[in-house]
């Protein structure tokens, strides 16, 4: 069975573009199984379709082939990135769109968690009149193909040592509490912060108290229905993120709260 | 060739969390074919969700499995619902959203029409780590997933005798009409309402006049440019229930019409 | 491997129609691939839909069914054509849809390149229980899925020689210039028009001046970001098609410009 490829774009459904890609695709690995991560990323928002790209890719199985095309400099000379690491292999754009997934990780000599990245040039691949506006079909869609039936990176290109990052914010620790912000608001209005459960102990986890525009939040809850209906909550969401929501209704809305807001984590006394 | 099965949610296609419930579906049973009935449900609307369910299942064929995930109380204590009936196979959540699918029927006793329901408990299918926020990706996409690849509904936990219920409004007779209300608006703003032409005799049938929103609508037309653009009409939809529209417009927007704005059925004097 | 089946219709993917038309060809035809190329078409924009057909096709292999429904007049007495025309088959109300995939080609004696066009007349092939609103699902679904499965065009109707036509606007040499209009706005609110480059000689594309919408643009970009963000461009898109974009904005907005809004196309002295 062919691996499944997934696609992340922000070409809109309303578009023919995503099935474009698609047919692209089907000619040239006809088994290829596909799986639409979502062509809705805000238009040109290399950040948040990272986060997306990373929080997804979990829920696949080893060998899935996850093409991400928001690509603002298409038709540019910015090189187009093949990635294998922990066993999922990634085609994007180089503009900081794998940041997230790739982490750290790239070169050969860190060991088996490492990211091996080449700079995909084997013209021979792509289709045979490259656009300068649509590489999502005439570049990525047939490379994508090539690795589904059998390509294997080697043969895309040589391999490279350094990406394209994103400034992704770090949380830090500063005054016994610790400073994070919003990385992604979910169509349910939902906050998930850039703070993850590893960067607090247990002890801290059981103290938490969630500061975020102008509300306070004391103490994780499980789920959304642990409060009331229009109660706000803070859980460690299904990506593994500390998050914000309120119970049925938007946190985004309620607190005026989007991408890049800031997020204090303080702790009650023992 | 391994069953269909279908997806129904609320999440929305800009998140990426219905691709995390097909990654899942995919490791665990890679030749399930996948189609998505909708992942636009107006956010934790059971009774829409319910409603959208029933009338889609009957295009599928024998065999299918629909997951269906509206759950505003993910996380709870409330049950998994996992049940057959008429051919056709159900996950959901036990808080009405199989209501309609499954009408009066369950329990052994009532035969060959009725649905069997078990509470789904054997925690060995779910995903390893479950979250309390992500139960269509950790638990009803492994249970799809696994009913796909072989497993039946004894399989997954104790049969059960009830579930939760819907209060779903059925049409009454009253000084000879029949009082109703809408169901359902779909996307083209066409008014599906809770008559069926079963609760009409053919002599009614033929005397039809609809009152809805301040309208008066007198016979049924077959199609809708059997009206002039612009002109209401009324006919049996294809779910089988009553239906009022506009060609080419709104007739929600027109009769500003919602879930739940009443309907009059009359009869004209033969 | 049994051919990709695509489905372009207006229905929304809010609602469950789209589904319903997959449930119905994969119960016909099991190991029918499906694609979406849009379920998002302006309703009952038949232009608009003409033209995302028309620009979607091309990235589609061989033997491609593709299944088209933005259908008006459905149930009526307009007929349902099948067609193969290059390799690809359509299915498609006769109601100027295939207007432009088809171009002036129908008929046996016109060569390789013509269309062969059938009227869809076989009922045994329906649904059994035809309604009159929905026949995505109940005509259209089921003849894509014979198709797929080994049908061929003589089974479904007879042969006929001329469909309905939409009046496309044609571009038009007047006083030195290239008078043409906008065909469509994509989700990014690029303009495409419907002057192709073959319609220009090499001096002419050398020399072009765009005008639209009170806009004055001079030359040919290859990609977006051959002008800074904000800036206007004119370029051959990936459809093939002259269009105007902002770069990283939404030209639609900045011009008020929509589809019919006149591109006059000038020249600078050589």
């Amino acid at each position: 069975m062919s691996p499944i490829i997934t696609l992340l774009t922000d070409f809109g459904i309303a578009s023919t573009y995503p099935a474009q890609m698609k047919g692209v695709i089907l000619e040239r690995c006809p088994s290829a199984r596909l799986v639409d991560l979502s062509h809705e990323v805000p238009r040109h928002d290399v950040r948040t379709a990272a986060f997306m790209l990373a929080s997804a890719v979990r829920a696949f199985p080893q060998g899935t082939i996850h093409v991400a095309v928001v690509d603002p400099q298409v038709g540019s000379a910015r090189r187009v990135l093949a990635a294998e690491s922990a066993g999922q292999t990634y085609l994007a754009p180089d503009n900081g769109l794998l940041t997230v997934v790739l982490g750290g990780k790239i070169g050969r000599g860190t060991g088996a968690a490492a990211a091996r990245v080449v700079s995909v040039e084997d013209r021979s691949i792509f289709r045979s009149d490259v656009s300068s506006t649509f590489h999502g079909r005439d570049i990525f869609a047939p490379v994508g193909a090539a690795l589904a039936c059998g390509a294997v990176l080697e043969d895309l290109g040589p391999e490279i040592e350094s990406i394209q990052r994103l400034d992704v914010p770090a949380p830090r620790r500063e005054a016994g509490a610790v400073k994070g912000e919003v990385l992604y608001v979910d169509p349910f209005g939902n906050l998930v912060t850039n703070v993850t459960t590893g960067e607090l102990t247990e002890s801290e986890l059981a103290r938490i108290v969630v500061y975020v525009g102008g509300a306070v939040i004391r103490g994780l809850s499980r789920a959304y229905s642990d409060v009331a209906a229009g109660m706000l909550l803070a859980y460690v969401g299904s990506a593994g993120f500390l998050e914000v929501a309120v119970n049925r209704q938007s946190a985004a809305s309620r607190l005026a709260a989007d991408v890049g807001t800031p997020v204090r984590i303080g702790f009650e006394a023992p």
